[in-house]
């Protein structure tokens, strides 16, 4: 009974999961304004709290806890936009801690869902095309949430570590199992073995997992058995739980000539299906007000490719 | 993929149809009681406002206008319901205007939507097993309106009649179409041609529409050409369109004898679907703090019947 899109068409679903400040927003944002607000729908399944900040205090768990959100109605919500429906979706408006009026959400082309939980469960994960966990290194992570916290949301540092620390073991029980639910686990961290100079964009490793159809870009990155010296390699890893992935690296370094390249070499994989020139450039691996990040860039453009591909594969 | 409730067997819908204080909220009062909270869910589907009291102030339409409303989301929270799936239910604040944080809703057994628009469109009709429409006589609504809105929500008398004679045009063109598309038309009012005693209830008027069975009471009602006389009957009537229905007609002076004979006739109808004794019958007829009235009492019988007839046939 529940109808489709006048086309016929479902939206291809990208789901961003990973803890609290681990850069969802960022890597979200370039996306929407590259494809444009006409054509990409942003939802944050943050919203789908259970108990307001008041009623938390209460509670044994944190925000982090299934329990403590209304997962079956995520679930359903994501059900909704995958058929093209439009959902009535709750709003936590993170300022006061306060359930509010919810908000008309109708899924245009591409729907992005970023949050804590979109991966929890197989029905919601069920819902995505494409599924991307997003990894940094715990300390870097906890440095981002000190200082967004602070800035943004009015805590003291000492109160962000505390609750850190307090959310740590559902952290380690419900949000870091969805990294291997993940098609693309994303870590972008400083390179430990050099000493880049100050300014130098974060490096980016996504392992690509054999789950869905990537780009081939064996001939352009695989410098052979010494190119883990070069700026971008792609090597073939044994992920921490021993499955095979691919990796892809792109250091902090890399050189604008070098990016350009192997930017040109993933839109051109997707052939007349990109129906147009690269993306505006403009739009992505932009940091905020911290500048642009090649890293950043490339794996937006990745991200690109696979929402054009996986649309081109409904249209087929 | 959306779920149905464990049991496999879905929720039996009822929806009670009509324009501002026509009664809903009363004669949906006592079928909650009846059938108990643990099995029967209400919902009120006013609460779909599209705008605030705010936002409607500067625009062309009262809240009775569909285009005020979320009427698609209300057509798919009905569907999710008649499928037995939760939903995450808007709320809208009588006393403030506002849209407020939305609620958990639930579906038990048995579902009774109430509200203005629950019959607006095809496919939020095709989700109720049995509809009904209120129609009282129009001075006796606005009668009513006048005192809930004066004494409940804070208007003056003179601000209610110019909110009803802002409205209806809009009563007109959306809520009043409905009457045709209910299996049962409700109207209480005063007998035009008696006077009766001051405290005597409002009589019950029923067309009962061939669109769903009713209880056989032909033998019990039908007294013959002279049965206009007594205080119930059952008779053939053309609709104010010229199609068939049956009228019943429970008239305010009824004798609690009399009316017991077709409370029992009713309920001895369902046979073993009842299941149990006649419902506590201090939960039915109750007229908020103003008595009681058998006439109410009948009405919601019969309603009870199809609801407990409608969930024998989903089970067998």
């Amino acid at each position: 009974m529940l109808r489709a899109r006048g086309s016929g068409r479902r939206p291809v679903m990208l789901a961003i999961a990973g803890d609290s400040a681990a850069g969802k927003t960022t890597l979200t944002r370039g996306l929407v304004q590259c494809l444009g607000a006409d054509r990409m729908t942003a939802v944050c399944v943050d919203d789908y709290h259970r108990y307001d900040r008041a009623e938390r205090a209460g509670k044994p768990f944190t925000a982090l806890h299934p329990d403590c959100n209304h997962i079956d109605i995520m679930e359903q919500h994501l059900q909704l936009l995958s058929m093209g429906e439009p959902i009535l979706k709750p709003v936590y408006d993170h300022s006061t801690g306060e359930l509010v009026r919810p908000e008309l959400v109708e899924p245009r082309d591409f729907v992005i869902v970023e949050g804590l939980l979109p991966l929890h469960t197989r029905m919601a994960r069920a819902c995505f095309d494409i599924t991307v966990y997003l990894d940094p290194p715990e300390p870097l992570r906890h440095s981002w949430k000190v200082r967004r916290d602070c800035e943004k949301r009015g805590y003291s540092p000492e109160q962000v570590m505390a609750e850190l620390a307090r959310r740590e073991p559902e952290s380690a029980a419900y949000i870091r199992p969805q990294r291997k639910h993940a098609d693309i686990v994303v870590r972008f961290a400083p390179v430990a073995e050099r000493l880049d100079p100050p300014g130098t964009p974060l490096s980016a490793e996504l392992l690509l997992r054999p789950t869905i159809d990537h780009p081939e870009l064996v001939d352009v990155l695989d410098g052979g058995p010494g190119d883990t010296e070069t700026a971008m390699h792609l090597r073939l890893h044994r992920d921490t739980d021993g499955r095979p992935v691919d990796a892809l690296h792109v250091h902090g370094y890399v050189s604008p000539e070098e990016s350009q390249v192997v930017k040109k070499a993933i839109w051109e994989r997707l052939g007349p299906r990109a129906g147009a020139a690269l993306p505006d450039p403009e739009a992505l691996g932009r940091l905020g007000d911290a500048g642009t990040s090649d890293p950043l860039a490339i794996t937006q453009l990745l991200l690109l490719y696979h929402l054009l591909d996986a649309d081109h594969r409904q249209a087929a």
